[in-house]
């Protein structure tokens, strides 16, 4: 990377005198557009809206259109109004929609009042489809081209056409009826017979529907290594193409938000460093009341095993070691079937096979464990203490297991998203369990 | 889906009689492709030998392609040696050499062996470049342009060598020393005038240097939404390209072992179900001793603590609570920076940035939880147990979301992966230092 973006990030960190913006303007010019949009994914809205009055138009646009759809709505009050409406105007109306979904009811209704009527109707098509959906996230501009057709006709209309349509290297084919019928790569176009149909060339298209989920289908996209994918509506007619770059984007904001709700808060949904702090802390407070409430359950736990603990205070000594090992355990078992649920690897109808995987998994690790933490506590302890911790470990290694590797499919099973139910949860609720075990154990082996 | 692939793996389940076999090829040829390599990605090694035998050479093929590269090798034993050897001739370089990567150096060498000579150079290409590299995951079969060729030539080659090509649809073009000096698109070529130069239609290229981290080149890829990115050499030369299909592959596999180690275990590098049983311990084995032999200090602490303990038995009824909030904050941050750094939103150079940021969000949030917590502990136990909650849990949160939130840093700063040290490793590190405050607290209230 070069110097400009550091210098230029020093520079702007302050308020900017008349004479630093034309310096600023200066470097903006000589500065890779790459490195000028992660400036931006850097900076609070404010500051980006200086920089963005520095930059050429065309360069403002290509670095707006870059940036995620929650930060773009978070940058529309510190730009210009007609900055707005030109790069609205001038965005696909897929990424068009995104943003309308981020933005308060009232402006979305003034942005969408300012397009050209052809623009509307067509930014109205995606509109029309769930979030989540694969209409929602399509390329609604493409191009028709029916299966009677040559070769050569169609290469003509691609001439003249290919600067209005986002992608122009994959061309469903339909029928008469506008339902799709085939598939053809621009490559195959290019190198057939220009006296051929299209019917005759054209391969069988893999298709989603507009109605189906947005994730799947893009991980599908992205695993058959497709460029784009037709989106037909539910009686087979072409309606728009999922695009590889779209599919890419849905894909990473789904691991974004795995990974945030792994780590037990919601995904931001835009670059860190350019979040409010507010955001920040909104995106966690919830998660962390909730798990902290779910908590007060193992107080209870011990609260019932006091008398216990006043007589084997030893028993206190080991709760952190041992709750703790219930929940990475736990967490292994989770984040391995939340991750191979968002893959497809794993389908909710294999609860028992993964029930049964992770019980051998949970007891083998609670063995070895176990053994190992037998022998440790009963050199320092004692061997009653020994054995208490060693069978203790065993039972809450193969519970913990079971529980994280199931919960996730039952998340998934009652709708509700498996990244949810994943780390935090399987850590306060193998907490609570596992004390209760350890306590049962303890108390059968001690005698009290 | 339809119900072929169910029924499939059903009959699949158990070992074949020859008139299943034929069912069973029948019922194969009518699942779509997807279906079948799903089916591949579900099933130990063994079984999906004998499937391989009944599908078409084909589809054998375009199924073998799409599989991990782990999974590839675990195949190679349950297949038939011919039909190994000609996958691996029929794959693309740059995937042969995942492969290779794969298999013990033995049988690495045998597959290399059998190939022809300009197959084995245009290999021996890729594996010349350090693993996580680039040049690794490039293609290095390229159709080089000259800039000073006219458009119309241009064309006449590409229709010529279009189906030798892994993708034309983005053009690197050289001048006579073969050092890149654009890049042009298909669809700019196809439309531009036939009697231009390839230097006047052409377009500033992005591109990235073979040894460059693959994962970084990736994701800039895949941002910028292009196709392709064309690799040089440390001279300028071109040597290859980076298609997004590659890029897409080497995302998933970075955010897939992101997951895993934010879980606490290494990644399977292949299906979960698919997975040999000892597989599955070994990848978590290492972890949950590591994790279990650090918790062994939190024994240590609360040994350290025994006479305050036996005092206030009370004080070991928060120690879950205590220490699962910590690790929950402490996970929040972790994970938030660990995906932000992935993502190349947060640097090594934010550190303090990210620290400030992090030590506001913990101290609103151990104030807010912290007054919760005083105001049941003194409703249920005493008001001096309450303050002992209360101040804990403010300075524990504070503590946890700073070194949650810098931990990701300095572990990406000494070279390591960041992830390894999200997770387990803060729970485990905010229970010792959380536990630590806790008693100082709890000493400095109840005067014990």
């Amino acid at each position: 990377m070069s110097e400009n973006p550091i210098e230029l990030e020093r520079v702007l960190r302050t308020d900017l005198s008349p004479d630093e913006a034309s310096r600023v303007s200066e470097l903006l010019t000589n500065t890779r557009i790459q490195d000028v949009i992660r400036l931006v994914e850097r900076m609070p809205a404010a500051k980006a809206g200086v920089l963005f009055r520095l930059l050429s138009q065309d360069r403002a646009l290509t670095v707006f259109e870059a940036l995620d759809a929650r930060h773009q709505a978070d940058l529309i009050g510190a730009l210009h109004d007609e900055d707005v409406l030109r790069y609205f105007d001038e965005m696909d109306p897929d990424d068009r929609v995104s943003l309308l979904d981020e933005v308060p009811a009232e402006v979305a209704d003034e942005l969408l009042r300012t397009l050209e009527k052809s623009e509307r109707d067509i930014t109205g098509i995606v509109l029309g489809y769930p979030r989540g959906s694969v209409g929602r996230r399509m390329s609604p501009e493409i191009l028709v081209l029916y299966q009677d057709m040559t070769v050569g006709d169609a290469l003509a209309i691609l001439k003249r056409r290919a600067s209005e349509i986002e992608t122009i290297y994959t061309l469903p084919i339909v029928n008469r009826e506008r339902k799709l019928t085939g598939i053809c790569s621009f490559r195959d176009l290019y190198t057939a017979d220009p006296h051929q149909h299209l019917s005759d060339i054209m391969a069988e298209a893999v298709s989603a529907r507009a109605n189906d989920a947005a994730e799947s289908t893009a991980r599908w996209l992205l695993t058959l290594d497709h460029l784009a994918m037709p989106v037909t509506d539910e009686t087979g007619r072409l309606v728009g193409l999922l695009t590889f770059d779209d599919a890419h984007e849905i894909v990473e904001e789904a691991d974004t938000e795995d990974a945030a709700r792994g780590g037990g808060h919601e995904p931001l949904q835009q670059p860190y460093l350019s979040t409010p702090l507010a955001k920040v802390v909104r995106s966690r407070i919830v998660w962390l009341l909730v798990l902290a409430l779910s908590a007060i359950f193992t107080v209870q736990v011990l609260d019932s095993f006091e008398d216990t603990l006043a007589t084997a205070v030893v028993l206190a000594l080991f709760i952190p070691l041992l709750t703790g090992t219930a929940g990475n355990t736990g967490n292994q078992a989770a984040t391995t079937v939340t991750r191979a649920l968002a893959l497809g690897d794993v389908r909710k109808s294999d609860v028992f096979r993964v029930l049964w995987r992770e019980m051998r998994v949970g007891f083998f690790l609670g063995t070895l464990l176990g053994t190992l933490g037998f022998g440790l506590a009963s050199l320092v302890y004692s061997t009653q203490v020994g054995m208490v911790i060693g069978f203790t470990l065993v039972a809450v290694c193969t519970m913990a297991a079971s529980i994280g590797g199931i919960m996730p499919i039952i998340a998934k099973a009652i709708g509700a998203d498996p990244a949810v139910f994943s780390n935090p949860f399987i850590s306060t609720f193998s907490d609570a369990t596992g004390l209760i075990i350890y306590f049962m154990i303890a108390k059968a082996i001690l005698g009290i």
